[in-house]
């Protein structure tokens, strides 16, 4: 009956966040660092000199790797756990976005088990019993991994893309500094929105008993991260704007959205996007609100009272008297949401059309093979999903 | 510019949370526990045997030191220090509220302190360098002293009252069972309901730029506790409303409140109504209401916008265009508030008379006789503060 949380990432958030990363690696009594990161901007733009130079002060030695992708791989994870053990690493700092951070929290993850092979834990062989050290610079607000205790790596040698979660893999600091997201891409601010609302959203629908200081948090969180969403699309150098995005994608994947509810959400979406990203290579935020309306109206008779819950303290829609109605009001609401700041609402819109082979797979992967059902609002089956991918791509 | 939030208490809300007391234990490596405690029911209620039940099962050893009363006594403080260190005590459990956690938090700084004398760390003369591990099993929603960095102590000597925060003393985990708050009385309920509300309001007025993301989650925050507060009067075994209150009590004071925010908030109320329990030993969440609406008057013309949102997000109040009116309605509705969960809404309805001399005796110990001043959204002196006691005693 009771649920946990634990957010013991110490988090810094405002501008020149990252001039504390001499001042946490000596909290944590790093030695030697790995500095993780996806694109080269970071070197480019002088942020890596600005984090090198804090380690020189300190005698705090380092190794750099570059290279992470979005939907980051497992080949790379390979040769950073490899690098790392030559190097003699103990602190991994990822620099950057959700990827830089899981795949950072992979190899963290690899260098603490010391025989065998990492991505046996993102196929769930086998549970992780520990990892090394990881600590965040932020330069992208979306995934929440720079709280989250998750990570989520796709394997090229099957298209195969499984996450994680484990309590070892919490960030012992996060340097949010809302100015490092300045230069983010419009349709990445976008991606990164979406991200963060449907890790809120998710966590909103399940099945059980819900706290209503849970719900209250929920709806106000995703009602600011809309207004700012936009703000920043407008002037990507708004900083208030972008302060409240990177605030939001950390408290969205924190676990906070869901403390105190039965169960932790529904994540059929999620599920569902990983096998069309893992596929595709589409960006997340934009596979997971290419999804989202086909889901909902497929789900949605379950329980309409709690969309229009959700469309009321978000978007103001009104309530009507009839659930369902009100329900595709919500919906509807959240889907003009999205194509305001540019993002699909449909597969289609993706540019991406699944042959019924294609779509026969992702169902079959998202299953597991058989071994799994999706979803808690509504339990989804490997025929459901089809459906749905289907529907979606209309 | 940038704000840290850091919040590493581990936290298991809901029926039976109190069953992980061994578990945690282990997961910190406690061999010799002291269970601190205040009221006798506790041990009369069966909650303390089902506590050493679970030490016993894990073979770890205990010592019990009840009799906290409320504002925590520095003698007991003192006598809980000498009584560990004869015992071998490496972790402290509070059981109880605010005052039993407080109270440990000052033991665990002593016991760390080898030589000096604790008082000094809340007189101010040192800071805190450690503190032992503290666990908290909460059985009254109202400090929020579970999850936060603070420590308040009265001592009897000269009826001084006075508080240190550092992370030391945020405790390792906080288990909530809102069933434990079923036996609360009403007055106790509806002081812990006004001083968890004060939490979040001292935090929400500051005189620096704050973050939206932060606001909303406050005010989100206030209404839901407001609600919830009534419903646990009327029925005191309200699952749903002790739940809801329970982890408003942590929320509102382990941080998140003030996240992004440029000031840590004002707190001038709980400085002055230190003061005035010091003195007159009055409930801590009744004398924050008994001087808030004062204090709000005396300084709502610095932002009358403020009290104005908050009045519209909390309770409805409308916005008639003129910032001062309609700070006055914010005032008057939680005024009304608090009065409708029968708190007092002035030092007179609490019974209590201050003479000239007490006001002035309490000025002069709140402004550390002329060395500090209150306030951030607007600063207070000795006189204004006199001024705020002597209008809520009319």
């Amino acid at each position: 009956m009771a649920t946990t949380l634990y957010t013991p990432t110490r988090v810094t958030l405002g501008k020149g966040a990252e001039d504390s990363l001499g001042d946490e690696l000596k909290r944590n009594g790093a030695k030697k660092v790995l500095v993780h990161y996806g694109s080269e901007r970071i070197v480019r733009d002088g942020l890596m000199k600005r984090l090198t130079d804090q380690m020189d002060r300190e005698g705090i030695e380092y190794v750099l790797l570059g290279g992470v992708q979005p939907n980051p791989r497992l080949s790379l994870v390979r040769k950073g756990i490899e690098l790392s053990r030559k190097e003699g690493v103990d602190f991994i700092v990822a620099a950057g976005g959700g990827s830089a951070i899981d795949s950072a929290k992979a190899i963290a993850y690899g260098l603490y088990d010391k025989d065998g092979d990492v991505w046996d834990f993102y196929t769930g062989e086998r549970k992780p019993q520990g990892a090394y050290p990881v600590g965040v610079v932020l330069t992208l607000s979306a995934t929440g991994s720079e709280m989250s205790d998750s990570s989520v790596i796709t394997n090229e040698e099957g298209d195969l893309k499984r996450g994680v979660n484990s309590d070892y893999a919490r960030p012992r600091f996060a340097l949010l500094d809302p100015e490092l997201t300045y230069t983010v891409p419009p349709y990445q601010t976008s991606c990164g929105t979406a991200d963060m609302m449907m890790h809120t959203i998710e966590r909103f629908f399940h099945s059980g008993p819900t706290l209503e200081l849970t719900d209250s948090l929920a709806i106000a969180l995703l009602r600011t991260v809309a207004e700012n969403g936009i703000r920043a699309l407008k002037n990507p150098k708004d900083y208030e704007a972008r302060k409240n995005l990177m605030w939001a994608s950390s408290l969205s994947h924190n676990g906070l959205m869901q403390e105190g509810n039965a169960q932790r959400g529904d994540w059929a979406c999620h599920q569902m996007e990983h096998e069309l990203s893992g596929l595709f290579d589409v960006a997340h935020g934009a596979g997971l609100t290419a999804i989202w309306g086909t889901w909902a109206r497929y789900v949605c008779l379950e329980d309409p009272e709690r969309f229009a819950k959700l469309g009321e303290g978000v978007f103001g829609t009104k309530r009507t008297g009839s659930p369902e109605r009100d329900a595709e009001a919500a919906i509807k609401a959240f889907e003009e949401y999205f194509r305001t700041i540019h993002m699909p609402t449909s597969i289609r819109d993706l540019g991406v059309r699944p042959t019924e082979k294609q779509i026969d797979e992702m169902a079959e992967k998202a299953v597991f093979w058989g071994k799994r059902t999706l979803g808690a609002f509504k339990v989804l089956g490997k025929e459901d999903i089809a459906r749905i991918y289907t529907e979606a791509s209309k």
